[in-house]
């Protein structure tokens, strides 16, 4: 069996910095077309000049692979309307953290409502910019996702012509939610389609597994199943691949993150087979951010055939997502 | 501020054996008067020899100091009753885990009902021994416990003399649980007390927090601090101590169990103050205990002072339970 998948893409990636971004960079280059590229670096990714800067070293960094990097900023509520309009020259996506909740977001927003964010997104949803979302309360951990929508509700519904993409869900809840607001979309990860809580810390703990928000119940996994394999359109697949050396995972105080760039294609391929819906996984990994977007990526062709590929140990210092697991696709060219 | 806690009892440890077991032992039984021991060895403790030998090399571990451990058998549905009969002599309860549920329990019951263990459950009614029941089913890991409600209240109805003694329990509805059937009673950890899912992973991930059963809800840590604060005549300390080294905690595999046997006191001291009820402890950590397993242990006097006591980093090579972290109270004199 085979399948073809064009210009996929993927539509939340961290490639970090510095010696990480060498070996990020090249692996996401390799398969997909293009990525939208988040800005939580140290500092955050908060001008134009650090776009552009940034660009470049990840363009450094792929090698001869044709990749397209959808660059972001880093949301900051003082953006004027003027910074905004020279942006959009150079970014595709503004990311909104709120302050400390993941990885290098202690600079994001400690307020989020309509009203203290006003003029931004009032510019930003006349210049077309998408405002990209990490949705989730100062809560228990469980519910923080949950106890958020209510301001994507609130968000959706101030700024209807603002394109509010909910980043990485993972409930049944922000599911159910594309369908009441037509300025809803969302991007799901490989990890939260393949695993829930128990695969963190229902056995023995499992730091390269341990991610934010953190991976939910069965019925949220089924939720977020049923939205990918049926390719619901407002649906983006985004790995959110979040490489850390394995020092800061296997550790007293493991860092959040996932990383399954090399192998989500791969892996994405034997869950939409193995649900006998393989046929949308080219919506589901390109298609659908293509129109929510309007991206037009470089062309690129992986085939992929079904045949076992035992996943790599660790690329660099990273432990990627099925480390040494076989997983029953494999990428054969890249065209 | 001063407390003197008398014959403090901790009725759920794990020991472990051979070099663990040196570490552990002299730890438990220089604040201790006894403990109730776990049996999950490997292999796991089922006959009187192995009970017998193993408090043999117990005894030989604590030292000088003055310390008596109440020894359990792993429940095996194979006991005859002629077995228990001659076991009672030696231990003071007998431990039952569901197959598999958590650290060597492999050898444990894959069918927990009134039926299938009734031979077992009928002579160890009639015989007086307590049955001490991890209670978990195989279900989604913040399920777990809840599921298993509905076993213990099966064996609470059908053994109505029996004792049963429900481990660890972490979520409010056991505690709800423990008014609706006389034969039921309950340990409580202090690492329970203390942390909800929170602690182990709405942060960073912590290897050194994670437990089985794994730690709940805040509306649960408030149902286990209103049991345990007001010292529920049928709640009892068992901290559930269980070491593993460092390797095995901060690796791809975390396994389960936290180490709080040498801190324990101090730490429920802290918490029981500053909750205004520290003339309950005694009761907490000693009384109870002594009334429901109809125990008379060696007397010893804990003396605790309020004075920081700033935990140490390891023992051995096991990080206990808020390693470098202070605590506001500290052990002054054992008498």
């Amino acid at each position: 069996m085979k399948i073809i998948l064009k210009d996929p893409l993927d539509m939340h990636l961290h490639l970090r910095d510095g010696e990480m971004l060498k070996i990020t960079a090249p692996l996401s280059a390799k398969y997909f077309s293009g990525a939208l590229i988040m800005p939580n670096l140290i500092p955050p990714v908060t001008s134009i000049e650090q776009v552009e800067s940034y660009k470049k070293r990840i363009l450094q960094a792929i090698g001869e692979n044709v990749f397209k990097p959808y660059m972001t900023l880093f949301f900051k509520d003082s953006y004027s309307y003027e910074f905004l309009k020279e942006a959009k020259k150079h970014i595709t996506a503004i990311k909104l953290y709120p302050a400390g909740i993941t990885t290098n977001s202690e600079g994001g927003v400690s307020k989020i409502d309509s009203f203290s964010l006003k003029e931004v997104l009032e510019a930003m949803s006349e210049l077309e910019i998408p405002l990209c979302v990490h949705g989730e309360s100062e809560g228990f951990v469980m519910d923080r996702e949950s106890e958020f929508l209510s301001v994507y509700e609130e968000l959706a519904r101030e700024f209807p012509k603002l394109k509010i993409i909910m980043e990485h869900i993972t409930t049944k809840d922000a599911v159910n939610l594309l369908e009441k607001y037509e300025n809803l979309y969302a991007t799901i990860t490989l990890h939260h389609l393949y695993i829930t809580l128990d695969d963190v810390a229902g056995g023995l703990l499992r730091p390269h597994l341990f991610c934010k928000p953190i991976a939910k119940r069965p019925e949220d996994r089924m939720a977020l199943r049923k939205a990918a394999f049926s390719a619901h359109p407002k649906v983006m697949f985004g790995s959110d691949s979040a490489p850390h050396p394995v020092s800061k995972k296997e550790s007293l105080g493991c860092a959040a993150g996932v990383f399954t760039a090399p192998i989500a294609l791969q892996a994405l391929c034997d869950l939409f087979e193995k649900a006998d819906v393989l046929d949308n996984l080219q919506k589901f990994v390109s298609d659908n951010a293509k129109n929510i977007y309007s991206l037009t990526p470089p062309k690129k062709e992986v085939v992929l055939v079904k045949e076992e590929y035992e996943v790599e140990e660790r690329f660099g210092d990273v432990v990627p997502m099925f480390s040494k697991e076989k997983i029953g696709w494999r990428v054969e060219s890249v065209l």
